[in-house]
């Protein structure tokens, strides 16, 4: 099974603001750039508690009728709304894998900072893609996290658009 | 004057690990990626005390016979290596600014992650030009630190390198 990471940043590193904002991103003017055909290739989401949270604020659920599992320490405070495919687990990494793979799963989109680092952490992501967004916040709630050592990327291709986005796709080094 | 700003960053933000060091960077075969047409632009360099400290560490002084002013606290603690030209200032960096201005210099290159975040913070930063190396070290000596506001910036062009280093320029938005 492959796990990728799709997630924008502001040019200093972070992800929202540290209440959870996201003013700082483009508006829906911005050009696509490449979500709609990413968000097809996989067949799984996996996103932390918090991040379930924001994305019930956008009202309409984002991902369909895509299978979402949450992680969180209290699977039964989650409560999917009418529709969705979304399975709360208190699981690691490793478990949440395992369990998708034994369900055929071979595509997984891995989602919210903290999940996104234990995921890392575990070496269990192989791609990951960054769209830095030409702006510094100052401060927020980080992509990256505390490593026991370091993690080596290959540069699989970069591209700027015309608001200035700038996307790299990397491969994890084993 | 114009002052710019040219570093390369782990991708998670690092210029350095917490105990200064750059083990993470690139040896000398990577390729050329721009800096001796860009030291060739500048005028004089401004740095802060850490980031002189480093330079003295490599041996032969970096900067030849470019003027470079290191900003400090205590200005007399700072010992020039022969030959260089070099005077430590405790200054503002709008104070810095209006110095140089005065002695006709007109493109500065502020270095070192401290002084970078005060010129930035001051409004004093034009162009900043950041290569990324594709590797996370998980804690360190981050680039950008804490604003009072945002800052936004400019696209100006992109570039991926064969060793998997990726280039980014901005003009800050004033």
């Amino acid at each position: 099974m492959k796990a990728s990471v799709f997630i924008a940043t502001s040019l200093d590193g972070y992800i929202a603001r540290l209440d959870g904002s996201l003013d700082w991103l483009p508006g829906d003017d911005v050009e696509e750039h490449g979500f709609t055909e990413f968000f097809a290739s996989v067949d799984a989401l996996v996103i932390g508690r918090k991040t379930f949270e924001t994305v019930l604020t956008f009202g309409q659920w984002a991902y369909g009728t895509k299978p979402v599992i949450v992680l969180t320490s209290h699977p039964g405070a989650v409560i999917p709304p009418p529709g969705a495919v979304c399975e709360a687990m208190d699981a690691s990494p490793a478990e949440v894998v395992a369990r998708l793979s034994s369900l055929g799963i071979e595509h997984i989109y891995v989602d919210g900072g903290i999940t996104i680092q234990r995921f890392l952490a575990a070496g269990l992501i192989q791609r990951v893609i960054i769209t830095r967004i030409p702006v510094l916040i100052g401060s927020g709630v980080p992509l990256f996290g505390h490593l026991s050592s370091d993690i080596r990327f290959e540069h699989v291709k970069t591209q700027a658009y015309n608001s200035g986005l700038v996307q790299s796709e990397y491969r994890v080094v084993a």
